[in-house]
């Protein structure tokens, strides 16, 4: 059978196709800074590369407007029609490298090494920005449809790739996008993502749940200019003193968010879940350990438990914040303003919508005064959540059984992926998470790596996946 | 009489002495930034030049250790002995110049322009960072002494120049200076500084008395990496959180500060100081006014008008805070720490040791769980009041009666001048504020100037200033 000469030819294709995802890790596409544009690009046109190689239909698709322009789509159809459609989503776009002083090699020229430190598995893995999230996993099904055009002359069913420039940064023209393709996108059955994480080597997991996303940025000013804080110090408002007076109080004593309605359209966990979750054996603890933290670090809303707290709950968290001097040395100063970056994950059935109104309203009513509040909405995402019965989640899993020789864990994830709540909110299509990375990947942090068995796990799981899905009834 | 030539010969020198000041102006003597360390120096070696060529004994000395060099002092003296002996303070350090982008002409580049501005009179001014403080003021009397020198041929009195290259950057090495050299300073019998300001155009003032200084930084550490907001956002402690949930402890609702025992040394105003002080018909509206703030933001300490919580009463600000991702755009990250730097006004008889005690302590008892404080304590100094009986301020009094032809008002100014503070504990040497600077001047902002109506004034006083301390029975 097809999918037998497929799996066959893998192992003879894991050296090349690491050579590949190599490639395109040395290309910084960091969508944030509009001074990689030009390289979010190179990254799009090398991922379109690859796609006609595997046989299929691939374009750029412009977005945004003319006058604030986006990073390109990546867009591209292959395989037989008729039967089920596919629709694989990752992105090509990266989180800032910095603190780059924390890079033990530089974050844009992949290193292939075995781990050190103890208590380490030596496992190889390559390490760059991006190795995996998220083109290493993107990579996974990449290859998985070069290998169905090498080894059986293509894919087994109708498969549609996209492949999003802006996932780090926000997804502002994603919606747009959606809405303009969405007849073209709402012949797809199911979309397929790898964009998130195992429970653990060897521990597969499919994710079947993320949280959503609101991030805003508040700056708060005062004096028109820095002051002496000798001459000024005591006679007018200081932005940093005012902003922290306000911002503390955005938890309450239980560390719940204090936004007015925050919690109105947040469901409340099942026993089932709570108990099914509690049987995947999550280690606080241990986790806590890998970020150097004991155990009286596991904090977070009162009444839940860890787990419970990242897939079922919201947050509010300060992503980022900043005011006055902040060099090396003293500056008796009090500066002109300060500001904040706020984010709130969010979960069920929160709209990020109305939780960036709700954090605008929270922050008016709380003005200092004599001060004003400047108001930026980076934009986020819906969460999204998918029926454990879906008959695709049951093919994905038959896949991730039959190439890793466990049958995965059901679980969700804390992170965001802005296009689940869209696909499913604008074309009730639902999203299914088949992701390979391990906790202590370091996604976002200096030294992010994907481990090679991983990756190699990746390719033989979606070209099971192919087969799988090819098999459903329509 | 000497006084008159000296008197009438200041006008003609009036143009080659702002040259010199420009000269020195261009010497980026920033004291806090190691990488300054030689312009520094070039600075010190630059005002020993002007004392030598003023007919003193000039020379360079070196402070702090070989393991960490500190900025030198500039030490000269002259005059006839047997008299009164006065010694003048200042520096020529200054402080960083950033923002850099909001200088409307490079900030060692200085220029000489008139005023712009509705509601501003069209004085000439001398635009650099340094202008006012402390150079130009400086200059106010190394220019007075060179007078002396070429009209009367030397000055009427005893004379010893102390210039500090620390004062911007907590003068660390100053104390120690001070107790090495204590017999050598206990000759002088007054100190007098000229590093404080006006009421404004054309109101001279006398300040006799200074706040102190406790500037601490403050770093919370958490996990030993960034993390992701989403992936452990609501999972363990978040240091940027954790860091304004503290700090937003410092002032009660009074805007009193909140360390235990702060107030213990503060002296309380009496009846008298407050109705003189009224009696300045000190405008705070017209003030916020210049500075882009409404009347509504005339807040402070309870109680206290603002001239009350600027002379007499101690604050507590943020001069900096900062932590995860600052730069443009969205990231989503859980940073491994956040910071503050903190500094204390202090007032009456507040020890800067003591405060820093207190915060550590304070700290300490709200580390948040998980979480560990790293606390930096960048120095600072003791606060300063003279008698306004003192023989040598009522010399300085009538030195400015005679330059301005108004007499001068006797004020206090919130900023901090340790060597005030150290003089007095150490020596018992009484500093007399006698200052050219104005509310507007922008001291440590962008676009600090030095109005040139106030620089020949202060040459002028300093000229009276010396024949009237030689007059004075010892």
């Amino acid at each position: 059978m097809s999918i037998d000469r497929v799996v066959a030819s893998l192992p003879a294709r894991h050296k090349p196709a690491l050579d590949r995802l190599i490639e395109w890790l040395r290309i910084p596409s960091i969508s944030t800074d509009p001074r990689h544009a030009p390289d979010c690009r190179r990254a799009a046109e090398w991922a379109a590369g690859q796609l006609r190689e595997a046989g299929f239909r691939a374009e750029l698709r412009e977005t945004g407007s003319k006058a604030k322009p986006g990073h390109p789509i990546v867009w591209a159809t292959g395989g037989p029609a008729g039967g089920p459609h596919i629709l694989f989503y990752g992105h090509y776009d990266v989180q800032p490298p910095d603190p780059l002083e924390l890079w033990e090699s530089p974050p844009f020229e992949p290193v292939v090494r075995a781990a050190e430190g103890p208590g380490d598995v030596p496992q190889q893995r390559v390490v760059a920005r991006g190795a995996v999230d998220d083109k290493g996993q993107v990579a996974t099904f990449l290859e998985a449809l070069r290998a169905w055009k090498d080894a059986a002359g293509g894919v087994p069913v109708r498969v549609s790739v996209l492949l999003e420039g802006e996932e780090e940064s926000g997804s502002a023209n994603l919606e747009q996008y959606l809405r303009e393709h969405s007849a073209e996108l709402k012949q797809a059955h199911v979309c397929v993502i790898s964009d998130t994480g195992m429970l653990g080597r060897g521990r597969p997991a499919i994710t079947y749940g993320v949280r959503g996303l609101c991030y805003m940025e508040a700056v708060l000013h005062g004096p028109n200019q820095d002051l002496h804080s000798g001459l000024w110090g005591g006679r007018c408002p200081n932005p940093a003193n005012e902003i922290v007076k306000v911002l503390a109080q955005l938890w309450d004593a239980d560390r719940r968010v204090t936004l007015p309605g925050f919690y109105d359209r947040v469901r409340e966990l099942s026993p089932g879940e709570r108990q099914a979750w509690s049987r995947l054996a999550y280690n606080q603890t241990e986790a806590l350990a890998k970020i150097g933290l004991s155990p009286a670090a596991d904090v977070g809303e009162k009444g839940y438990s860890a787990v419970e707290r990242e897939w079922a709950r919201p947050t509010a968290e300060i992503n980022g914040i900043y005011g006055g001097y902040t060099q090396t040395g003293a500056k008796t100063v009090i500066p002109a303003k300060a500001g904040a970056k706020v984010s709130f994950r969010l979960v069920a059935d929160q709209d990020p919508g109305e939780v960036a109104r709700a954090f605008r309203a929270w922050l008016d009513q709380r003005t200092p005064p004599g001060c004003r509040w400047e108001v930026h909405d980076h934009s986020g995402g819906f969460p999204g959540t998918v029926a454990t019965e879906s008959p695709f989640l049951q093919a994905a899993a038959r896949a991730v059984q039959q190439a890793a020789g466990v049958s995965p864990s059901l679980i969700k994830s804390g992170g965001s992926i802005p296009v689940v709540g869209m696909l499913k909110g604008m074309l009730g299509l639902d999203s299914i998470m088949v992701g390979f990375g391990l906790d202590d990947d370091r996604v976002h942090s200096p030294n992010e790596k994907f481990e090679i068995p991983c990756f190699h796990l990746g390719i033989a799981t979606h070209a099971r996946l192919l087969d799988e899905m090819a098999k459903l009834k329509m």
